[in-house]
């Protein structure tokens, strides 16, 4: 029996991803969706600006909107909710003892919540433990979109050599900013050299994400990154040039092995949306580019090219990743899928009985 | 009397962006159109595919393009050849004793071939005398579209604090690439991490543009640049994400100082080319914008912004400049005023009458 | 000494191509910039999210904005309201004795209202004497943005000929949609084949523009205009496909001629915003193409390309105006510059002085 | 036991679209890739700038390229060929016994070779039996990329009240023009009113298509069709403005329930490739729309909007089709797979054995 979902802020670019990325979900399936309460009440498909290039859903499309507030019939909640009201929506839900997977900013930096690439640190899970919501729920959460690509890159690198600094410059997708988000004015054969609050994300979540967890929490890593922030006219994708110094001495070309080794876990191998490479380094001059392979492992695996030498720090390299995928619903379908496979997402028929 | 100038690779996408900036300028006057054989013996406006987004000037339009080589009537030439032919037309030239100012690469990084932008280092032009070729002529270059914008920002740093080491990431515009250059199906919502060669000028040609000449020539700074190069979806405006690490120590504030209080040289300041402002610190936080600012100062003035600490050099800023204007034609044509200001482009009757 | 002008919808969009394009008008000059109550009080570079390519002029950039409501400092208005709430100012303008010469639709087929291109239907402007406003003043219109070069288009055409039909596809800039208008979402690589309104304005406006005025008023023309308009990632120029059935036989060649033959009535020719040329014909077999040809004229004329014999009605051909120039500020200020130069606008301080 | 398919032309644009669509085809495999001399003998990796958005497919990645004549291993050849090289070669394929089912455009006019899709006219399939080839080999074309879209929309329209004048614009994508095709900076922001030679494609071939197949021959049926093609910055996917005028009278409402009771023959509609609809009806005001509209059905289904009346002719409307899947590489599969079903491609060996 499928485990049954809710969709927070179901009607936004994050919500529709969600909704089509679990069509044909092997273990999750759709049961609720909840968005404000403008929409609450229509069919989904008047309540939602449908942007995704595949139609809605059949048995979505009809569904009506519900408000998003504790009450609604599935065992968990996957959040794509607006940071400006995700606070509040994700606390009720968690209070309420759902399991909410959520894809907002609100919570990735406290203490007791963990915040997870699957690839990366499936240990920080414990983390859940820590949590004290009165219900008996809790909130999990994946990294910003542009932070997931960087990290999943570092982490064989910060197992092989230990990372000393690294600098970054990212050139972003559109959908990053959601919809109806950047103008077409602004993006039309334009860059725009800045995103509100991304630089400090992408120079504090990576820290975390490489952490050491035992009983006392997260041990952050605290080496320096430096980040640069731009968007450009692509639609799913975000490109990052990434200057690595390296605690331990190594080679551009050894550095390419431990990337082209990289394993994923076992226990995340096998998940439904885990991708055949979490990394895959790519052999052309030119790439890896947008266009080409953001639909890699189909959109959940991140692709390298260009390493090399660096003048200043010690490696660099250029690192791609989906945005709205493996960067937001991908990412965090893949933490739910982590929680179920290790039985952290039970029925809530099976609790209410149990009760 | 004005100058009479001949174009070498005036079919081409530079040779036409000489064609448009020189329509009415006050010293120079189109007297020679030259190109390729295939070219040669067609009007111009047959011959060209003109790309402007105004027409081609009255009294150009109908002119018949020559082949490239010595016997054009003119006092000097500027050359936008291709580098594949550039070498040995602009040699030609020189031994025919025609100034040559080159927008190409092949001479730039010669001992004794002056690499100039006016506002850095217009006391480089004393290399023009260690020039050796048989009919008196010379070459002086103008450096890389993508080096240009970052060696005028660095040069009051330089001079302020002195450089130890600078990052770059650029963000190209299509023009760069000449035409057709680019397809448009690896450019529509597409980025190209590479542009070939591009890495290594932007490695080298500023280490010799902010060097010091002597009666030995030219000692080159000697501080490592890293530089990533990529290829955006924009018709003009380089973009370059800048990081410096300063020799003496300075902070972000009084870098921007230093930026905004840039002064060009006086005897440049008042060419027709030199734009009020050879920098210009923006003051909004998304600034500067290909789309917004390229065209500052009608494309010879560089724009910066976001000048602020780095987590891991000293201070990092973005950069934009104007990449067929400033980095290519309208260099070349500033090269030419400086050199005309100086007396160093007689008229050919002169020279004639005088021998 | 020049007249005093206050822009209504200042921030805008359009407002901010009144600024733009009103820098240095020999007539005219801005004294009062009015927007609504959540802008007034602010300095205009504070409140207008400057998207021009060009720096906010000076002298305006720290203007205060006002509210719009009568009592602005100045002889006559440019009205660059959005049509939510362009009703009510303009009537309470018109009400207070300023002329009000508007951008917005509300007012263009009022019966009384004159809607007008100078090259077009300048005997129009006597409908301004049956307008009843308490105060005095008056409306003056000019038409939707891709109305402007179709009718153009047309004008020689309906002289010469008589039309009988016309059948219009249009490619529209993004542009039109003013700030922040369309979603990068919906623009890049994708075209959007509806534009609310838009229609009905082009199967209606070019009847009005055309048609004969006498005492009564205006008698429209009565063909039918089938339009189908699309929205394309362009950021300026209207691009149109059109087909017209003729009354009297004509050849696409006689209609080129008629087309190419054209000139403007001379007491517009005159006027400081009216191009060399209202209409161009161009000679190349692949345009108009709005990135090559949409400013020729400074954005005022419309080129028209491919004129050549219809399989169904008669010719057909593409045309191609500027939407922001000639189809909205800059054809306000054309119309404002004919009543000008026929005395129809006063300075206030006279009409003070005569009361 | 598969047939064996032989791809001319395989490393262009469209050859690579034929790569992409055959993987995993449940009744094709590619047995030979060939292009010109140029390519041949290299791995099909090294041969071709692969520009599709997925991986080229194992085991086609490493093949190596032959040159494109008789003597290839396979039972039958797709034909991506330029058209410059295309009517000789299929000669000598045709000539030498082999089915060519051919995306170029040199035959499709021939008075013996079928035009074909599979929706719109399986019955001219007998042509074929017209074609005089020595070696006992036929061609079967399938139309343009603008005019499959444009014929599948007037078939029903066709059966059901005659039509008696087509106008259509196009907007067409930029992957119809190959690679490189379309130069980047005529794309960017830009729109090019000319296809060469597009115009009259659609004039003619869909009266061929719509034509009565007799023993004599095609008899094409005469209504006048005014195409104006324009080229629209879009990757994938030429929509189309059309109106009709009929012969017997039909609303808007009347046709677009014609239209959504189209119905593919069943000998199509179980193909392989066969879309489960042929055309869609969309509901939205504002579709079909490239980005969100070009992949329904795999890329084999028509999508249709707006259909209203038309103040000229009689009924207007949006068609969209995906201009290198149904209207390149997948039409032609489609065709391959008719031709199939009807067992009118042996298996060589059996030609071999039994002759």
């Amino acid at each position: 029996m499928k485990l049954k979902v809710g969709i927070l802020g179901a009607t936004g670019a994050v919500g529709q991803k969600f909704v089509r990325l679990l069509e044909n979900h092997p273990w999750f399936e759709i049961s609720a969706l909840a968005a404000s309460s403008r929409s609450a009440g229509k069919a989904y498909h008047d309540a939602a600006h449908w942007i995704e290039s595949t139609p809605i859903p059949i048995g979505i499309s009809e569904m009506i909107v519900q408000e998003a507030r504790p009450g609604l019939d599935c065992d968990f909640v996957f959040s794509g909710l607006d940071s400006s009201v995700a606070g509040d929506i994700e606390s009720d839900f968690a209070t309420a003892g759902y399991p909410v997977i959520s894809n907002a900013k609100n919570f990735r930096m406290e203490a007791d919540v963990p915040l997870i690439i699957p690839e990366v640190n499936p240990d920080h899970l414990i983390l859940i433990e820590r949590q004290k919501w009165e219900g008996g729920g809790y909130i999990v959460t994946n990294p910003n979109c542009a932070t997931v690509g960087l990290t999943l890159a570092l982490k064989p690198i910060e197992d092989a050599f230990g990372i000393e600094a690294v600098s970054v410059v990212t050139l972003q997708a559109l959908s990053g900013a959601g919809y109806p988000g950047v103008s077409s004015l602004d993006s039309l054969g334009n860059v725009v050299p800045f995103i509100s609050g991304e630089e400090d994300k992408l120079a504090t979540e990576p820290l975390k994400l490489l952490g050491d967890v035992s009983e006392d929490g997260i041990a952050d890593r605290s080496f320096p990154i430096s980040a640069q922030c731009t968007r450009v006219p692509v639609m799913d994708g975000h490109l990052e040039c990434v200057s690595v110094k390296l605690r331990r001495k190594g080679t551009a070309k050894q550095l390419e092995k431990v990337l082209r080794d990289f394993q994923s876990p076992d226990l995340v191998r096998d998940l439904p949306s885990s991708p055949e490479q979490a990394i895959l380094v790519l052999d052309e001059e030119d790439g890896p580019q947008p266009r080409k392979h953001v639909l890699t492992g189909g959109g959940m695996t991140v692709t390298i090219g260009r390493i090399r030498p660096c003048e200043i720090l010690d490696v660099k390299m250029v690192v791609l990743s989906h945005n709205t995928i493996r960067g937001a619903a991908g990412g965090a379908i893949l933490n739910a899928e982590l929680l179920a496979s290790k039985g952290l997402i039970p029925h809530r028929e099976e609790l209410a009985s149990s009760a």
